[in-house]
């Protein structure tokens, strides 16, 4: 029996169990956590990616919360309560994958966007500028920006012509914190995401700070899914790559971070509380459509598709 | 009988209940709205001042909601159920104004709180630097720097040595909108309230985006309530003053606003929905510390008191 048609037969005998026991034990996709939508149902799930499930949490353990952000307060609990739900895995608790919508995994943060500004080097360059490695540059986007994979980036075109694309590693906090210190400050992180920091570069320039060109409506595609911080050994080294209609713009790593995600926890949280759900963007590589000769911003059609290694592909097409 | 004593007496007879209804109809206080804590209740109230009386709404009419948000998404409904209550006053509503706390009216918002950078013309040139009158600066302050009238500035001696205040007049904004016209957009605001947009100057320098700087713990004052849009005739010419220590250091009118109110709003939802509660910091006029000379930054025992015509005062002692 194929791994995709696993779930569909009614009943579930011991095997089946015990197969999927091996599968989360193997690690093929656990720890994915989404939000999602089945016929009206908003829920939080955890996808078995390979098996093309996702399990609807609060279906199968009424204690969870339905809502991304309060799982996450919940702290280990949370997970716990998880791994314990698929020792036991049942049918009914699952949709198969093309069968639900993917929403943004945090679809309303309770705060805006932290955006961490020129932390890659050539990044910095191809915007005409240079790193500052001292000093780190952090900004924000409004929480109405937030919209999900697959969701429609609007065009905006009676307020920017420079409408431009940014693949960034982001970090959900999982943990309230504050002078956080950089030893410690992945045991703050509840897992990682893709964030694709869509801005409006001329508004970004004309306004000098950032907040209104970052923050059309739309402009913070984010998923497809949360992973844990389990799953990822190291942050600061993973590939990320963005497409644009096929065509590789931006190709890096995030080894080349200026400041690692450590450095930008315990630099944020100084004087500044960090709570659970808060959302950390760190930073897009060289490759944007504004650095290129000449520039080449979004037009209607385009689809961007960013990829982050051991988290997925976040993709999205502009209207 | 004295108002101060007014609603003392037990029992409420049909005199004292016409004397509310007259005292609310000149206005003397009606349409201040507070979040407020008395024992361990926190609700949302109305603050009859000149009384020295507040009421405590969701106690009077449970249908109204006990967060001030939820009050202010309930738009014209929440003002006609307020009207409704207080022509027929009762008083085991009301707590004396001194036995209550009062909190932020907004004690925590659902994004950012948005500032605008620059809106007086002498404040631009006492930081060096010229006001740009046609791109307004907008840039966030966390909604964790939110604390209420009288509660405790921190000093971060370790973070900063440069804290400085900015007293402000801010909106708060009543219903949903986007590309609001500035015609129409005065009607999109609940009410005004005060802001002292504390900084720490050396943050904001250091890390040119200000969003750092601009979003240490309790470094967002906000109060003593929200007045209602319908007691302000014209929000921007009020007279506005900052006192540290009883010494007078900003003396303004919003008269010198660059970017009027309606501007404001109009530029800000271009390309986002503004919601419900937003609040925005309209900017602050000369008289900074960081703009004498030498500056005259903020320390511990100092306390700063921001008032605004037809608004109330706020007053905050630095930690």
């Amino acid at each position: 029996m194929s791994k995709k048609n696993f779930f569909v037969k009614k009943g579930f005998c011991q095997e089946s169990a015990n197969d999927v026991i091996e599968f989360v034990r193997k690690g093929m996709g656990f720890m994915k956590f989404v939000t999602a939508k089945h016929g009206e149902r908003v829920f939080v799930g955890v996808v078995l990616e390979q098996m093309n499930m996702v399990v609807d949490l609060p279906k199968a353990d009424e204690t969870i919360p339905n809502v991304m952000l309060d799982c996450i307060a919940l702290g280990d609990l949370f997970i716990h309560k998880v791994e314990q739900l698929l020792r036991t895995p049942k049918e009914e608790w699952m949709y198969r994958l093309e069968n639900v919508q993917l929403l943004a995994p945090i679809p309303r943060p309770s705060k805006n966007i932290f955006c961490i500004g020129k932390n890659y080097a050539d990044h910095a360059a191809e915007m005409g500028s240079v790193a500052d490695r001292e000093n780190m540059i952090v900004f924000s986007k409004a929480p109405t920006t937030v919209i999900g994979h697959e969701e429609p980036i609007l065009r905006h075109e009676d307020v920017t012509g420079q409408l431009d694309y940014e693949g960034e590693l982001a970090v959900v906090i999982g943990k309230k914190g504050k002078a956080i210190e950089k030893e410690r400050a992945l045991e703050y992180v509840f897992g990682y995401t893709i964030i694709n920091d869509v801005t409006a570069r001329d508004l970004q320039e004309r306004h000098k700070q950032y907040l209104l060109g970052k923050s059309l409506d739309s402009s913070c595609p984010m998923g497809p899914w949360i992973v844990h911080r389990s799953a990822i050994s190291n942050p600061n080294s993973l590939r990320i790559e963005t497409k644009v209609n096929g065509e590789v713009r931006q190709h890096a790593s995030t080894e080349q971070f200026i400041f690692k995600i450590e450095t930008i926890i315990s630099t944020i949280s100084k004087g500044m509380t960090l709570e659970p759900g808060d959302i950390i963007a760190t930073g897009t590589p060289a490759g944007v459509g504004k650095g290129m000769n000449p520039p080449r911003f979004l037009q209607s059609g385009d689809v961007i598709e960013i990829t982050v290694e051991n988290i997925g592909t976040l993709r999205n097409r502009v209207q």
